[in-house]
């Protein structure tokens, strides 16, 4: 049987899981602050009905807060007192640590809280671009706090599963350490290679032999700036670790490529040698992964 | 009327450049040391004739030299006691300043040489991944020694055109500058973080929540390990200045990251702002640089 669903924030995220979840037979409360976007998303199929107060969105079999991380506090908060026993709440934001915590501090018992985060996105934010299968085939990290409702992690992961999602279930902690290393970093990257390039004074002027390296390298940097400012914020720890790695990382390979012999003494040197296996040893690592990655996606 | 193009070295770039010249209505020799590649090149189309030694392919208007950057200097030694009076020489290897100096030494004056570089590839390296297409709206460098022979000089930024690209002439020291910035110091950076995360003993943990952001920014680790060998040892001061002033934005950005405030004080917090409006100059900045690309690459 169908599930009432209620999406609070009808955003890329929130939208395209309203297109998956009404394709798989749930009924959709869709809530947005702006009165235009809960029409665009009946519309688009993205809703069944759409809500402008919170009060209209609470009687549901789930509530999924679909908002920024930082705006996610206050919306439980304004929530808190509506919610009906036996209510599951979930969320889809990018780390969990502090949403974990805030839900403990201010959602009530008999709403029991299970986080969530599918591994999904687009650099193009709102509901314009939502895509109900944005989440096929994606890894959707299913976070029960401690002694969490089996009950409520189930029908959570039960929705993950009906998005066309992989559920993946993961501890607060370990989901945020993993997100600064495979995630969080390459955006922080991305968005440093862009100051160091794009950014800089005489740009135009290299810009006519760019390529699509450059491109596919700094993409990320075109993410929406409050996402990310708001990762920062919430997983600080783990990313300044991951980041004080990546500069040592840097600093070492800098100092490799600082020792080359000229290329003409080339032949047979530690350093070119250390180098080209590093090269190598990358590569096979890389297109290992991205193979192995492959014959896991593929259709069961 | 048609040119006698040699392109000695059968790879992506030789063979990509032999079908689009021969569907400009060039005739294409090609060289290569290996006779299954030659016999493949001219199954494909990517040759009118398949040569296996230097002599047989010296009777051309344009010699192409398509290896890596490294093996070009023997190469040139080879070929140099072959050359005719009149035969203009370029090569397309990925940087300038070494090939035209070994050029000066070691080519003689009846066959002028003016060095290329299209700025076009794949990770998938060789003649089977070749298509008369790769050029197409893409820069070609042409990169003129100093005192070159004017008619050369066209000779070699016709071909460039009649590859699809769009040729512009550089001096080889800007020319190497240009991509350190552009190119190998994405290229680097791909590698560091493919290096940092994908090859740490512990990814196999983290690799369930990995998604395409950290796939697209390392994606140039799975590059030719041997052409980037080459690109380190031939452009390595340009490269150490740019990967010294990477791995200072690194540590400026680690350090604002540092000082961020908990997520509860974060509203009117300096660092805050500070690292929201870092995030959206520079997706600004990316998203005009990647808007005004589209519009020169509009065909005219």
């Amino acid at each position: 049987m169908g599930l009432r669903v209620a999406i609070l924030g009808l955003g890329l995220i929130g939208g395209s899981a309203g297109l998956a979840w009404r394709a798989a037979g749930h009924t959709v409360v869709g809530y947005a602050r702006r009165p235009a976007t809960g029409r665009r998303a009946l519309e688009m199929g993205a809703a069944d009905e759409a809500v402008a107060t919170l009060a209209q969105a609470t009687d549901a079999d789930v509530v999924v807060l679909a908002l920024p991380v930082l705006a996610i506090r206050q919306l439980m908060r304004d929530l808190s007192p509506l919610l009906r026993p036996g209510t599951v709440v979930t969320d889809v934001a990018s780390t969990k640590r502090h949403v974990e915590r805030w839900a403990r501090q201010l959602l009530p018992p008999h709403a029991p809280f299970v986080g969530g985060h599918p591994m999904a996105g687009k650099e193009t934010a709102g509901i314009e671009h939502a895509d109900g299968s944005l989440f096929r085939g994606r890894t959707w990290c299913i976070v029960p706090p401690e002694g969490a409702d089996a009950a409520a992690v189930e029908r959570v992961t039960r929705l993950a599963r009906e998005a066309g999602a992989r559920p993946l279930q993961i501890g607060a902690a370990d989901h945020d350490r993993a997100v600064a290393v495979t995630s969080h970093l390459s955006f922080m990257t991305s968005v440093t290679l862009c100051q160091a390039v794009v950014a800089r004074e005489d740009f135009r002027r290299v810009a006519p032999v760019a390529g699509t390296g450059l491109r596919d390298t700094t993409r990320l940097a075109s993410g929406d700036p409050l996402m990310h400012r708001d990762i920062c914020l919430t997983n600080r720890d783990f990313l300044v670790h991951e980041l004080e790695t990546f500069g040592a990382r840097v600093a070492e390979v800098t100092d490799l490529i600082r020792r080359l012999p000229d290329p003409e003494a080339a032949p047979g040197d530690p350093a070119v040698d250390r180098l080209e296996r590093l090269f190598a040893e990358l590569k096979t690592a890389r297109d290992a992964w991205l193979e192995g990655r492959l014959l896991e996606q593929r259709p069961e």
